[in-house]
Order: C-alpha cells, then sequence, then structure tokens
C-alpha cells in the first residue's frame, strides 16, 4: 500500500497539445504558503522560467510550482520571457495566489516558442480546486526522452516526502540538477531547509552526470508546508538524501541509450571537492563508459581519466588504487582470476567503480551511466 | 612526384612482435646533432617514456627519437622506467649515440611491461647504418586503431619539413599532443624554433579534440639539424602550421568511428583564450557530435554547449551568432529554406559550425568529429 502524500498538496496534469496528446503540464500547490529552497542551473543560456523562478525562490517562500513539458522556452528572446510570465500569470490567478508565489519551469525543445493559443485555451479548461497531489501523475507528465515516470514518496517521523525528477540526457548538473521537485508537510525553517536542501544536492543530483552536457533548464526545488509539524532535523536530511538518491540512481539507469548504473566511490582524496573531481572525470570518460558497456576491466582507462585531474599535484600514481566492485586491478598485477571476477562485476546491472588517492580522507561518490549504440540512436535521429 | 625528405635524416622501421605481426618500431635519427623543441602530456599518470623525454628536449639539443607501439609503457612502475632506460640505450649504443640525445616515445595499452626479450632480440637484429627518411613507414610504424597512416612533407624555401602523428582516440590534447614528429633541414635556433612550435601546436594540435580524453603518452617535437641553411622564420612558421593542420584535419577525419570532421571557428570574443575555450566546449559536446552525425541543424544544441561557459559572464545569449556552414541559424528565425540549407552542408564530409560572441575580436578554431555507433563498436568491443 502506497504511502499517502504530504498533507496540503495538490496537484493537476493536462495534456495542452504542445507536441503531441501525452500530458505536458502539471501545477502543483500547497494549500498553506510553504517555505522553499530552490537551485537553478549555471548555463548563460538559461531560459526565463529560470529567470522568473530564481526571483520567486529568493524570497524564501512559495505556493508552489507549475511545468510546461516539450518546449524549454530557451532562446526565445523577449517573446520567451513575455509567454512565461503570461502562463505563471494564468495559473497563478485561478489558482487566487499572486504569480511570485509560484515556480515555472520548462523543459523540451530549445529554441521554439510556446503555441500560446493551444496553452491559453489548455489553462482555460484546467479544473479547481485540484486533487490531492499524485506524484505518479506528475512525474510522468514532465517526462521527456525518460522511458520511466520517476518519484518516490517516503515518511520521516510523522511527516511525508513526495519527490519526482525528469531527465535522461543533457544531464551534467552544476550547483543544479535537471527538473525535481520535493513536497513535504515537514515544518522547517527556510534557513534550515535551505541548509539541508543544498547538502543533499550536493551528494545526490550534483552527483550525476549522463552525458556532460548541462541543461539550459535545470531546476530543483523543495517546498515544506508545516502542516505535519515539526521535525528531527538530522532524521529529515537522512530521508531527504534517501529520496533523492533513489532519483538519481532511477536517473542514471535510464540515462538515455544506457544499459547499466555506473557508481564511481573515490576515497582518500585530499578533500571531498578533490575526491569529486575525480570521481566525476572517471565517471564521464567516453573511453571508460564504453569499457564498462562492453564489461572489459581495462583499468588502464580509469587511470587516463584520473590522469586528467592535471592540477592536482598530489595525486601519486604509484599510490592510486583502483577496484571494479571488490576486485583490486591496480597497482596489485592483475591475473585471468582477478581479471574474469572483474569482468564478472561488469556484466552486472550496476557497476561500482572505487578509486582510492592515498592522500587523505575526503570521499565523494557520483553517479552515471556507460555509453552505448542507443545513445547515439537517440540523439543523431532526434529532429529538430 | 612526391618530395624528397629532409637532408641528413634517417629512418628505419621493425616488427619487434610486441602484440602482432606489423611494424611496431621506428627510429628517426639525424646525422648531425639537431636543435629540438617539444611538448609533453600533463597527464598524472604519463608514462616513463615521457619522462625520459622531457628531460631530454628539456636541453635543446638532440639527435632523434625512437617509438615503441602496441603498448604504452605506462602505469609500469619501477620495471617500467627500467625497461623504457635500457630500450633506449640499446638504440643510442646501436647508433654511437648518447642515450640522453634520444628522445623516446610509446604509445598502445596502458598497464602492461615490455615483452622485453622480444625486444631486445628484435634491436639486435636491426640493420645499420639507417636508409634516408621514409615519413610514409615511419607513420605506419607508430598507427594504433588510426586507419590511415599521417604524414605530410612540405617545401619551404631551400628546406624541408616531413611531419607524422598517430592517433584516433583517447585525443584531447592539453598542453601536448598525442605522437607526432616533425623533421626539418631547416637552421633555426634552438629559441626561434621553440617559439614558433609552440605558436603551431597551440593553434594545431592542442585545437584538437576527439573524445575528451586525455592521453598519458602524447608528445610532440621537431628536430631541425640546419644542413638546409637559414629559413625566413615567418614563412618557416606558416609552412609548419599548414603541416601540422594537415595532420590535425587527418586525425579528426580519421577520429574513432567518425564519419565527419567538424571545424567550430569562434570569432568575437574576449580574446583568444575565450574563443578556443567556446569552441572546445561546442565541438566536445556529445549532443552536437551527434546531431552533426544525424545531420540535425539543432542550433538548440550549440546554444546549450555555448551556456556551459558558466564563468564566462560576458556571453549574452541576445548577442551570439550561430551558423552551420554559411546559414544563420540563431537569432535569426529559421525557415523551412534555412534548415533545408544547414542540413544540406551537415551532410558533407567536412562540417563548419561557427559562432561569434560580439564581445570584443578573439578568436579561435578548433577541430573535431562526430559520435558515431562505429566510436561504441571500436571501444566498448576493444579486449583488455
Amino acid at each position: 500500500m502506497p504511502v499517502a502524500g504530504p498533507r496540503g498538496f495538490r496537484s493537476r496534469t493536462a495534456a495542452l497539445g504542445i507536441k503531441d496528446e501525452a500530458d505536458d503540464f502539471v501545477v502543483v500547490l500547497s494549500d498553506v504558503p510553504a517555505v522553499v529552497s530552490a537551485v537553478f542551473t549555471q548555463s548563460r543560456f538559461a531560459g526565463p522560467s529560470v529567470t522568473l523562478s530564481r526571483e520567486s525562490a529568493a524570497t524564501g517562500r512559495a505556493r508552489g510550482v507549475l511545468t510546461v513539458a516539450r518546449n524549454a522556452n530557451v532562446a526565445t528572446g523577449a517573446e520567451g520571457l513575455a509567454n512565461a510570465r503570461e502562463v505563471r500569470a494564468l495559473v497563478a490567478d485561478a489558482a487566487g495566489i499572486a504569480p511570485e508565489e509560484l515556480l515555472i519551469a520548462s523543459t523540451g525543445v530549445i529554441g521554439r516558442q510556446y503555441p500560446m493559443d493551444r496553452i491559453r485555451s489548455g489553462l482555460a479548461e484546467l479544473a479547481w480546486p485540484l486533487p490531492e497531489i499524485d506524484a505518479a501523475s506528475t512525474a510522468r507528465a514532465i517526462m521527456t526522452t525518460d522511458t520511466v515516470p520517476k518519484h518516490v514518496t517516503l515518511k520521516c517521523g510523522n511527516a511525508v516526502i513526495s519527490a519526482v525528477a525528469k531527465g535522461v540526457g543533457m544531464i551534467e548538473p552544476n550547483m543544479a540538477t535537471l527538473l525535481t521537485y520535493f513536497f513535504t508537510d515537514a515544518e522547517l525553517s527556510q534557513p534550515a531547509l535551505d541548509r539541508i536542501f543544498r547538502r543533499v544536492v550536493d551528494r545526490t543530483f550534483n552527483a550525476l552526470s549522463i552525458d556532460t552536457d548541462t541543461s539550459t533548464s535545470d531546476s530543483a526545488a523543495i517546498f515544506a508546508n508545516g502542516l505535519a509539524g515539526p521535525v528531527d532535523e538530522a532524521e529529515f536530511e537522512a530521508v531527504l538524501y534517501e529520496a533523492a538518491l533513489r532519483l538519481v540512481r532511477s536517473i542514471a539507469s535510464d540515462g538515455e541509450g544506457a544499459s547499466k548504473l555506473i557508481e564511481v566511490r573515490v576515497t582518500g582524496a585530499r578533500d571531498d571537492a578533490q575526491a569529486k573531481r575525480v570521481g566525476k572525470v572517471v565517471v564521464n570518460s567516453p573511453l571508460v563508459k564504453t569499457a564498462v558497456h562492453g564489461a572489459d576491466p581495462n583499468w588502464g582507462r580509469v587511470a587516463m581519466a584520473i590522469g586528467k585531474c592535471e592540477d592536482d599535484l598530489d595525486i601519486d600514481p604509484t599510490k592510486v588504487t583502483i577496484r571494479f566492485g571488490d576486485v583490486e586491478t591496480y597497482p596489485a598485477p592483475t591475473t585471468d582470476e582477478t581479471l574474469a571476477a572483474a569482468t564478472a562485476h561488469l556484466k552486472g546491472d550496476e557497476v561500482v567503480l572505487s578509486v582510492d588517492l592515498a592522500i587523505a580522507t575526503g570521499a565523494f561518490t557520483v553517479y552515471g551511466c556507460d555509453l552505448t549504440d542507443g545513445y547515439i540512436r537517440i540523439n543523431a535521429d532526434y529532429t529538430t
């Protein structure tokens, strides 16, 4: 029996006909004002949705978020900004709240204006009031090339966290993420929520990379409306981390064309930042990704990738250890037995590469996926 | 009728049986001491060949270079270093020169020791003296996954430049390159040669990227023995640039699995460094590379890639211009005609993407290739 959603959150999806017949719109609202924390893409080509949401989130309070899918509304100039404002105002008016209380996100093709006629008439037909939050249909409405909807609902004491995410390509979040929203009825101060959320995002969404390409629309937000009363902050952070990690692992497994999740665990670094840098350079290496796809325990490519951290002069190649699963492949001399064991691990759905730098105690784990023919087909055949 | 090679350079290839029956060894020597300039990989996992050659090149004078192919001799510890020293000493002794006068390079699989027995007996059978330099067989002997040998010979006044290169994967040179050697009988001072060579490498080999992965063995060197007498330095630099550019374009066209050369011309940047940064981020984007492969004029992906230069706060998305060939796709609104013209350009073997940033006059052109099923097959099926 699924956990009920967080109290006081409502959602509605709709098919506005932006590109096809599927749901391409969703709004999630809290009955009462919620504290909010959010992080966004650092792209120089960030779209107007990001601009508007950044302004709203800066106030620390919001009522919810609307998402338009199948069109990113990016690189659309002044007309695109005016359209984003109008869409947000239409939904806010119908909800009886101020436009500034609503975050807006958009995802899909870049460089095309919204079909405003269809959006206006679709929004006019939206039924109010909204029913209780439905994380599954919310997750489905924001999908683009995703093959599975990504959502999770977890209890935290008396409170509940429901979260959704979308995205399987153009994913190398950097101080931001793809699209992901968290809704909770836990009661937290905005500064506490912000501190916890940023820590969790750093270890989950910012630890994820599918293809090194950073989306222009990345947005991550958490809304806490307090209706379930106070929570233990440490427990809340642990549950939030668990929810975010499940979404991240689901995204990596569903990465465009991916056949395997890759987890790179870096330990023994000078600090966590160095560990993250090394993890990213390994998980993003196309030669590592293709070796994993081919189940080839080619640890030389992992060494090559670590070597790319050329400013990390304290990385000593003679002290580095590389493991596939539990199998050490460097510096221990490889034998037929160790190569066979490493190959067996690589044939699984979830591959763990461990790198120890033997410098200090910094550690970080990053998530990605293998690189396959499927990625090429999806992205070479995608038609503008 | 091919141009004769530079005076006073000799070469010999051999099949030492490192991996198969093909030539896997070549030595090129000058009859007289030559001035030398060289740049090497910045990888933290650089191999002992790079260590030894860096020391030799630092003296500014050398007699030549030997290359072992099919084995990179990287991540091989103290034994690998001792082996590199022995191989260099064996060849130097036979040539009657000091080991320090000889650069050494190695390319191939990482993490495996040289088969020293076979190398020792093969080198003992090498016939001396060497015949005149043969650029074609030199280029063929250093190939790994290359499908064509890469060499060029050009005249510069009375002098001649012969150059060879290898490499089609693990290529994102950074202050260095894959393996490439230039031999000339022009007479130049070492400081002049060094200045010219670094400028040329920066605009050619350092402007090339196949897959963002940086080799542990990158080495580029030029030897000038002066036997043809002085040359005009500006003319020499122009001819050297032309020779290097031909090798770079050949490498990009032969990139692992590549079906097209991609040239990204960035203009209007704050400075040349910014133009190079923007060019690299575009030519390395897997979503741009797959769009080019699919002949899809998806300029939104080019915009996305530029957006990743998040520290370049002076890049204003409303001022950027993007062209496929001569066809402007942003900000000019695309029409069926412009999209068809851009698609036609993308269907050619050589694709030019132009980006103007409208900031100042910085400019840089980078070279790469598309990302195809072939890259996945070559690198997923490669067996350790």
